[in-house]
C-alpha cells in the first residue's frame, strides 16, 4: 500500500464549529482507510489571539493566527475551511478560491441571497472545489432516505413537511452574534430553515413557491426567532415548512417527513441513527419501521462500527469531510451528496423568498440566477 | 336513589358516524352513572330504506324512516342528532331546533361558512342546546392538555402547530359522497381541517390570519386532498396547519402541538390516550413525559377503569353525549368544552379563509360575523 | 332477517369486573353484527346488597340478589359469569355448570392449581361450554400475533420473554381483598402472572421447566407483591417471566415479546393496538414495523372502525363475549382463540411451580394432570 | 498554560475494539481539554502481521509487532490496552503489569471467574492502575442514572431487570474466536451477559443469588447462545438477567430497567443517549419523562456539543480512556466511575454462578473471594 498523501487545511473559526470541523479532519484520517488525503491542519484563525492558539493546541494546527488572509497567503494549504461568522463568509472564501485553494464554508453561504449569489459567481469562477457545510446531508439515515427516493420506492412525491424546532432562544439575555443582524444576517432563518430548504430540495427538489413569514417574538431582538411557511414544489407536492428556536423541550429537532404513492419516510434530528421507513405494500403487517441506519450496506457505515452501534452528530462531519476529499483526490462531483455553493445559494433564496412573502403577504415564486 | 330519566333521541344518518353514535348514546346510560338522561333510541332516519331499518334493529331504535321530517314531527323526541351527510346538515337541524329539540350535528357544521352562520343563526334563535361534534375535545388528553393551559403551565404561548393525516384518498375509484362537492362541500378541508382548526381555537385561541392553500391531487376530484397553511394568533403566536388524506402510513394522526414561554405539549390521534408533557422547571431531567391519561384525577375518568387501562377512540363519543346530556339535563353551558353551532361557524370560517388565500395568492385576515 | 335470538345471563361479582363484562354483554348486541345470541341481563348477585341493586339498575339486570345460588336456581339463564373474588370462583362456576348453564369465570381459575383443577374437572364432565376470562387473548394485535406465529412467520421459536409491570402496590394502607390471602389465594401471581403465562401458552406453546421464585416486599402482607422467572419450552425456546405490582411508572404494562429465527414481535398492553413485526427478510430496511392493528383484515376489526381509530382495554370483553356466544349458538370450540377451564388450570398449575420452585430452590418441571 | 504530558500506550489487538480503542485515545487528546494525557500510540501487536501493520498505519502507532511481549519490554509504554482475544487477556495483562505498566483490559477480564481473580490478583499486588473495560459505565445516561440513584431520587429499590439482545448468532456458518470455547471461554455470556451484570452492580449494588442457566440453540456450536436468570439482590430488590445473540431485530439492544419506591428508570444502548425517567411526585402528569442526556450539566457533556446534538457509541470509550488518564495523572481511583481489575473478576463471579445453577438446576448463592 502507497501511504495516504497529505492535504495542509487552513481553518476560519475555532469555537462550536471550530472544533466540529477539527474533528472531522482528524477522524478522517483513520476511520475511512485508506482516507482520500490524510489532513494536515496548517493553520487557524480567528480574532481572538488566545482562544484562536489554544484551539490550535488542542486540535493540533501548526500556527494559529488573528488573521486570515494569512491562510489564503500560505501555499502549504490546498482546502480552506471557513466556519466563521456569516459576515466573514464572503470575503475570505472568495479570496481562498481565487488563491487556488478549495474551500468548504459553513451555511448559510452568505447573509441574503444576493452575498450567496456573489459568493457562489466568483468561487465557481476559479474552478477549485466548493462545498457548502449542509452536515445534514451526510446523516447515513439522511442519504438512505435519498437513496430510496431515488431508486423510486416512494413512488409519486405528496408531500413534503420538515421543521427545525430548537428551544434556546427565549431569553432576551443571551448575548452571541447568532443575535447581531449584521454579523449573522438573519435569525432562525439562516441558522435554521436553511438547513431545512436544503434538505427539502435534498430530498423532493426544487420549491416553486412559498407563502409564509417570518417572525420575532423578543422586542429588541435584531434577527427573527421563527420562520413559517407553505410551500409548493415543482413535482406537483405541497406541504410545510418550519423553524424555530422557541419550541420548548426540542433541543436540535429537524424533523422531516415525505410522502409518496408507494411510501412515506420520517426522520428525528434528536434520533439521527433513525429511519422510519413505510411501504404501502398491502403487507398485512402495515405500519412504519424503525430503522437502525447501521448495518454494512448504509452510507457509510463501511466506515464504521457492527449493526447497532450508533453514531453521533459529530461524526456526520466526518462524512463530510471525506466527501469532499474525495472529491479533491479523485476529481469528481461534490453535488449531489454533498452541497455546492450553487445549493448553498439556492437555500439562500429560498429564505429570502420567505421574507419577501411575509413583507408582500403574497405566495411568492421562487426565481433562481444561474451563472 | 330517583330513577334517571329518559331522554328521546331521533338521529339522521347510519353508517359510520351512525355506529359511533348510537353506541355513545348506549354507553352513556351507564358508563357515566348516574347519567344525566338514560337515552331513549326514538327514531332514526336514512335514505335507504332497508340499511336504516338493520340500523334501528341493530341499535335498538323502535323505528326506522326515510323521511327526517318525521323525527322532526315526532314528540318524543327531544334531542335530534345529525350526523348525515354535509348537505344534510343545515335544514333538518334548522327544523329540528325550530320545533323545539335540542341539537347535535357532526362537523363541518355546514359546507361553507355561510351555511354554518346560517345554521348557527337560525339555531341560537331558537333557545335550544346546540352541540357541533368535534368529538376530540372530549378525548381526555386533550380535555387534560386545556386545562392545563387553562392552569397557566404553558405560559405565554409560542406556537401552535398541527396536521391531521390521513392516507385513504390516492385512489381514483373511490366511491364516496365524501369526493361529491355537493354533498360534501370541501374535501380533507371540512373532513380533517375542520378538526385541526377546532382544537386550534380550543387549545390556544383565535387564528388571526392565514397564508397557505388548499390542493386537489387527483385529476377529476371534485374536492381538495390536502390543505397546507401558515398561520398566526390573536395570542402573539405562529405555526402552520396541515391536512391531507394522502400521507401514507397515517390512518389517522391528528397531531398537534404547543410550545409556551414555559413548557410544551404534543399529541397523537393514533396513541390517543398519551399526552407528551415538557415543563421548563430547570430539571436536571429534562424531557417530555408520556403521560398515559388514565388517572382517577384526568378528565372523565371517574367514570371508567383502573389507570393504565386504556379507552377508544369511540369513547370520546360517550364523553360528548354525555357532555350534552349534562347540559340538557342542568341547562348548563355547551362551551367551552363542547363546541357549539358558534363553534361549529368559526372553524368554517377559517377553513373558507384557507381557500379564500390560496385564491387570492394573499394573507388573509379572519373576519368573524357576530349574530 | 331473523331476530336475533336472547341468551339470559346471570353475573357473579359486579365491581371493576361487573363494569368490565357487563358492557361487553351490553356491546356485543350490536358491535358484532348480527350477534350470535342478543345478551338478556337477568340477574346479577353480590355480597353487598346496595350496591349490587346499584349494578343491576346501572347495567339493566332484570334483578339484584346476595344470594349466588338464585342465579344458578334460575331458567332463563343459560350463562353464568362469574367475577366474583377468587375464593368464590369454584363453588359458585361448579353449580352452575351442574345445573347445565355455560359458564365464564374470571381468572385465576381457582385459587391454586388444585382448584382450578376441580373446577375445570367438574365443569367439564357437565358438557357445558366453559370460558376462563384471559381476555387478553382477545386484544387484536395479540391475536393477529399468534396467526402470524401460525402462519409460521417466525420461523422456529428461540426466545419468549414477557413482564406484566403495575404499580399500585407498593402501599401498606391498602385495603384489598386482593391482599387477603385467604380470597385472593396469591398476590402478583394470580393476578398477573397467570396472564403472563396464559399469553405465553398461546403464542409459545407449554413451558416444560421454571426456576424462580415469588416475592413479598411488605412487611405483613399476606401475598406475593411480585415474581421472576426463567423458563424453558417445549419447543426448544428460553426466556424470562415476570410480574409485578411494584414497578413504579407502569400502570399496566403487559409487555411480551418473541423472537424466532425468521423474525420477532413485541407487545405492550399500555398500546394495546400497536404490535411490533420484525421480518429477518434481508430488506435494507430492517427494523421493527409498529403496526396499528385496526385494518379491515384485522382480528374483530369487521365489527369496529374505520383504519386508525382505535379501540380500548374494555372492547376486549366484547371480543370475548361474543366468542363465547358464538361458542354456544354455533357449538363450536372455546379454544384456542379463547381459553377454556382447562386453559385456566393450566396456568394455575405454571404459577405454582414457580412458587414450588422458590421454595425448593430448584428448576421445577411442569407436569399436568389430565381428566 | 503547560503543554499536556504525553503517556505511551502500547495495544494488543486491532480488529473491531481495536478501532474504538485507537478512535478513543486519539479523540481524548482535543475533545477532553486539556487533557491529562496527551496519548503517544507507541506500539500495537497482533497475530497477523500485515494486518496489525496496517492498523499501526491507520491510527499512528510508531510500530506494529506480532510479538505483544515486545510492547511489554517496551519502556516508552505507560499504559497497556490490551483488547485481544478473552484467551489472550491474562498472561500479558499480568506481564504488563508486573512491568509496571498501568493496565486496561476489555472484558470479560479471564475466561472464568478463577482466571478473572487470578488477573486481578496478580495484577492488584503490582499497584498500577487497572480498568476492565466496561464501557457502557462511560454512556452518559448511564452514568446519570448512577448519579440520580446516589442522590435517592429512586428510593429504596425494588427491581432491577436487564437484557441484552443481539441477532447475529442464529447462523452456523459463521467463523469467528467468539464461538471457539478456547479462545473466548463462553458465548453471550462473557460477551453480552458480563455488560448486564457489571451495570447491574453499577447501578443496583451486589446480587445475592441467580437461579438461571445457559442455552446452547445450534448443535455444534461451542458456546452458550443465551442466558436466562432470576436474581436477587443484597438491597431486598429482585428482578432477572437475560443474554442472547438470537433476539432478531434487535442489533445491540442492551435494556435495562429499576425500580424504587420513589420512582424509575429505563434505558436502551440502542437509544443511548437517552434516559427514561419516572418520579412518583404526585405531579397529574405523571409519566416517564424521555430525557436526551446531552446537557452542559450532564456526565461528560462539558466536552461536547450544544444539547441536543448526540453522541455516539463510539464516544463512551473516550470518557472511558479520559477518566483511565485521569486517575494515572492525578492517582485518583478508577472505582466506582470505571470498573476495576475486581469489578471484572466479580462480574465472572456472576456468570460462573449462573452457568453453575443451569448445572445443579439449584438457586445458587454468589460467593466473592477477595484478595
Amino acid at each position: 500500500m502507497t501511504e495516504p498523501r497529505e492535504i495542509g487545511v487552513g481553518m476560519l473559526g475555532y469555537a462550536f464549529m471550530g472544533k466540529a470541523h477539527s474533528n472531522a479532519f482528524r477522524k478522517a484520517a483513520y476511520i475511512t482507510w485508506p482516507p482520500p488525503f490524510v489532513p494536515h491542519l496548517v493553520g487557524i484563525a480567528g480574532r481572538n489571539a488566545e482562544a484562536v492558539q489554544e484551539a490550535a493546541d488542542r486540535y493540533g494546527f501548526d500556527y494559529a493566527t488573528d488573521d486570515w488572509r494569512r491562510l489564503v497567503d500560505d501555499d502549504r494549504i490546498q482546502l480552506f475551511d471557513n466556519l466563521g461568522p456569516n459576515a466573514l463568509h464572503a470575503e475570505p472564501t472568495i479570496a481562498a478560491a481565487e488563491a487556488g485553494k478549495h474551500v468548504i464554508c459553513e451555511k448559510p453561504l452568505g447573509r441574503t441571497a444576493d452575498e450567496s449569489y456573489e459568493i457562489w459567481r466568483r468561487v465557481a469562477a476559479t474552478g477549485v472545489k466548493h462545498l457548502c457545510a449542509f452536515n445534514y446531508r451526510f446523516v447515513p439515515a439522511v442519504r438512505l432516505a435519498r437513496e430510496l427516493i431515488d431508486a423510486g420506492e416512494l413512488g409519486e412525491v405528496r408531500h413534503f413537511r420538515a421543521r427545525y424546532l430548537q428551544d434556546w432562544g427565549d431569553d432576551a439575555s443571551l448575548d452571541t452574534w447568532r443575535f447581531d443582524a449584521t454579523a449573522a444576517g438573519s435569525g432562525a432563518l439562516g441558522d435554521l430553515m436553511a438547513h431545512v430548504v436544503d434538505l427539502a430540495r435534498y430530498l423532493n427538489g426544487e420549491p416553486e413557491s412559498v407563502s409564509g413569514f417570518t417572525h420575532t417574538f423578543l422586542s429588541g431582538r435584531e434577527v427573527d426567532d421563527a420562520v413559517e411557511a407553505a410551500v409548493a414544489f415543482a413535482n406537483g407536492s405541497v406541504g410545510t415548512l418550519e423553524a424555530t428556536r422557541f419550541a420548548h423541550g426540542h433541543r436540535n429537532a429537524l424533523q422531516w417527513e415525505i410522502n409518496g404513492t408507494k411510501g412515506s419516510l420520517m426522520f428525528d434530528m434528536e434520533r439521527l441513527n433513525e429511519l422510519q421507513v413505510f411501504r404501502a405494500d398491502g403487507d398485512r403487517a402495515r405500519g412504519f419501521k424503525t430503522v437502525l441506519v447501521s448495518e454494512a450496506d448504509h452510507p457509510w457505515w463501511n466506515h464504521w462500527w457492527p449493526p447497532g452501534h450508533i453514531i453521533g452528530w459529530g461524526d456526520t462531519f466526518v462524512h463530510e469531510v471525506h466527501h469532499m476529499l474525495r472529491a479533491i483526490a479523485d476529481e469528481t462531483d461534490v453535488a449531489p451528496v454533498g452541497a455546492t455553493f450553487e445549493d448553498g445559494y439556492r437555500a439562500a433564496e429560498i429564505c429570502d423568498t420567505i421574507v419577501r412573502s411575509g413583507r408582500t403577504g403574497r405566495r411568492e415564486q421562487i426565481v433562481y440566477r444561474s451563472l
